[in-house]
């Protein structure tokens, strides 16, 4: 396993492999071709290939890979085989949802923690987590082992709370809030912005609409 | 503008410049250089050279390119340009969230209709829009001119959701439950999944922890 040559720009892709190896080993299938995963995963064949040669013990000349044993692998690089803990800053309607989502799926990431500016949302509670006001923020972290944040609150509160979270030793940030954030380099922040796949939709509407998704189609999306 | 020649791998990275150029936009910054730009949207400066090929009249030799000239035919090739008509299906914490969203940014899309099949949710209102029942989709996709469906139902519905929505008309979907859909091809569907960006995340945190990351900055992400 040459886990460290592993370049983060195919990290995305291993994730998107990992969902879909998912879904073909719910419907009980062993085996899947490279050619195969690429059409489901909507990526180049070769692109493909040239990521799944860091698992090459899993391929079997001629057929395939091993569903089960290929995602194995790439859910360990993903850090995805064990559990991770989350703080949850900003529970408005999506950090409620998110919470709630999060407790459903039971999937190697569970929110220990929740924060709230908002008097009226201080001792809520969504299971066994308690709102608890930005201010405890440093004190729970710690204590709840807190390794990554969220960030679902209103755009002009994303970078206070993106700052408390860093100061108090958070280094993975999931940001809902339709704003670029700044950090230090050591800390590591992954947008959500749904604007993003809108563009995409809206863009092949437009094309498909005009008689031009033939070309669009050839390439994949 | 050579419309008709853009690969649709390269739309989504249109949506990333377009969201990066009206940051630089809001600060007041006219001209960006090619490389300053690929630094910003964490992408390959010979990749950003390529994609934005496409834009020739907008490049000042030299210098780069002109932020809000640039910004302008994106959002046109996007289709960011006019308003877009989308139906909420279903009207929970995330369905919610959604639509308080939407309506707070107005940003080339708004939401017109929204269903649920919950009877204590049908009547509900968020600001014009009223809570329908799954059965009243057909009509008022029509009635409305619902062009985009948006999907935040349990993973158990998403489909049922997916199968009325094409029914009724609908050629665009969002969907934010964690399940691939079946389509059929003339229906463009794009996912978000938080999942994907945690499994990046949690690599990153894994690598940084062992100190491996020196390997994976170097890349980009």
């Amino acid at each position: 396993m040459k886990f460290e040559k592993i370049p983060s720009i195919a990290v995305t892709r291993l994730a998107v492999y990992a969902r879909k190896l998912e879904h073909l080993d719910q419907k009980g299938e062993e085996v899947v071709s490279s050619v195969r995963l690429a059409d489901i995963c909507r990526i180049n064949p070769a692109q493909v290939r040239k990521d799944l040669a860091y698992f090459g013990q899993f391929g079997i000349r001629g057929l395939g890979y091993y569903v089960k044993g290929l995602l194995l692998e790439i859910s360990k690089i993903l850090g995805l085989d064990r559990e991770w803990h989350f703080g949850l800053v900003g529970v408005g309607n999506l950090g409620w949802a998110l919470l709630k989502h999060a407790q459903s799926v039971k999937k190697g990431y569970s929110f220990v923690a929740a924060f709230d500016k908002r008097p009226n949302r201080i001792g809520l509670k969504v299971g066994d987590i308690r709102v608890e006001p930005l201010e405890s923020m440093k004190c729970m972290v710690k204590e709840k082992g807190v390794e990554i944040g969220v960030i679902a609150v209103k755009p002009e509160w994303a970078q206070d709370a993106a700052d408390r979270l860093v100061s108090a030793g958070v280094r993975g940030i999931l940001n809902f809030a339709p704003v670029e954030l700044n950090s230090p380099a050591s800390v590591s922040i992954e947008n959500v912005d749904f604007s993003l796949k809108l563009g995409v939709l809206c863009y092949r509407l437009t094309t498909a609409k005009s008689k031009r998704h033939h070309i669009t189609s050839k390439l994949g999306a």
